[in-house]
């Protein structure tokens, strides 16, 4: 089975393509270019680079949030294009699951944060021993105060992943003893580590139709926030 | 300083520009494919992503061994071209190093592993604590039975990284107690890697001329070998 996995959920661009044999190939930017500049030439590149022509193949995988509102939607879009002209089915993975696949030989607690800004982050944990990994909570937004309560009662080492830990080292570094920054090549999402968390879903037969793939945000969108609140004080 | 990094030691052929600041990009194929037709084509579409015309390149990194003979003269003769055309300094970089850094998030023994055939590896091993890394070995050449004893005596949790990861796992796993293969998408060749551990050397002012670089072998090649083997016996 070859999948065709992106993720668009922050500022990198990233696409690849996994067998269960191995990561056949795999294409990142981290850059300040909207998505819907990079990631479609990036998909034709790394599909010429592999000598796969797209009918050959079988998924298509994405990140489906959290994340950016509109690095998503542009995502899930091109996902949802490509698998409804071709007739395949699609894989919706967790940006946080994938970021806990970056991480998968530390031992200890994977924190993988991403900015959700306002002090707050969208994060989920997991225990590592190398061997297994856990997941200990749900996919979540929350204050980086609650997580950093939350991380001081568990007493392990702690993994920060995504584009939201160095903000979280910074902010946690001396209160938590034994915390470690991913390394830059490490840190930020990666599309290898979506396809290789949509193989382990394609095993359990985790396939949705196009029309069934949409964002999970954690969050509404500030502008509904706004009028929400509003609409709160007008009470 | 923007820095093209390139590796093509063993099966994975990749390419990354890093900075200071971050890494820009990076695109590896792990194909059936010879590198002299991947490689070029990859740094085209890389700087063409990132928008970078190559006469912004400031240094030029690359793999300089061990590796595959014809692997390691492909990506260095490419760095070489590059470099001496547009007058510009390369940074050789051991391929140990550079796999080591994949590895950094692990606390213990990081044992870099390629397959030289004829139950040979060529290896290095770096004792990591999250925060800092010690090379305790030169880059070398030995049998899996040698470097499994060594790994014993030492008595500390070992990850296995390189394209003679899997082979030393299953040679290796239940002789010794803590031992961890790295993950698909962490465990081979990475260009990043290359060029973040360029980026330290060339704050330590490690460059070199084209001229300068040549590849380390760390072992003669097969033919050579079986020459001094005949002459040997006609002594």
């Amino acid at each position: 089975m070859k999948i065709l996995a992106l993720d668009t959920s922050a500022k990198v661009s990233s696409v690849s393509v996994v067998t269960e044999d191995r990561v056949l190939a795999e294409f990142s930017a981290h850059l300040n270019l909207t998505h819907s500049q990079t990631i479609m030439p990036m998909c034709e590149q790394l599909l010429s680079c592999c000598q796969i022509p797209l009918e050959e193949i079988d998924a298509f995988a994405v990140s489906r949030g959290p994340g950016s509102f509109t690095g998503l939607r542009i995502g899930i879009s091109a996902v949802k294009g490509m698998a409804y002209a071709l007739g395949k089915p699609c894989i919706a993975v967790s940006t946080l699951d994938a970021l806990s696949f970056n991480g998968r030989q530390f031992e200890g607690i994977l924190c993988c944060v991403m900015d959700a800004r306002c002090n707050q982050v969208y994060n989920a944990l997991y225990e590592s021993n190398h061997t297994s990994l856990t997941k200990l909570t749900e996919d979540r937004a929350l204050f980086i105060d609650e997580l950093s309560q939350e991380l001081k009662e568990r007493q392990k080492p702690v993994l920060l992943i995504g584009d939201g830990a160095e903000l979280c080292y910074n902010k946690l570094n001396g209160i938590l003893p034994d915390l470690v920054l991913a390394p830059e090549n490490n840190r930020y999402q990666r599309a290898s580590s979506v396809g290789l968390v949509a193989l382990e879903k394609a095993k359990q037969g985790e396939f949705i139709s196009p029309s069934q793939l949409i964002p999970q945000y954690l969050r509404l969108p500030q502008a509904q926030r706004e009028r929400m609140k509003k609409l709160e004080e007008q009470k």
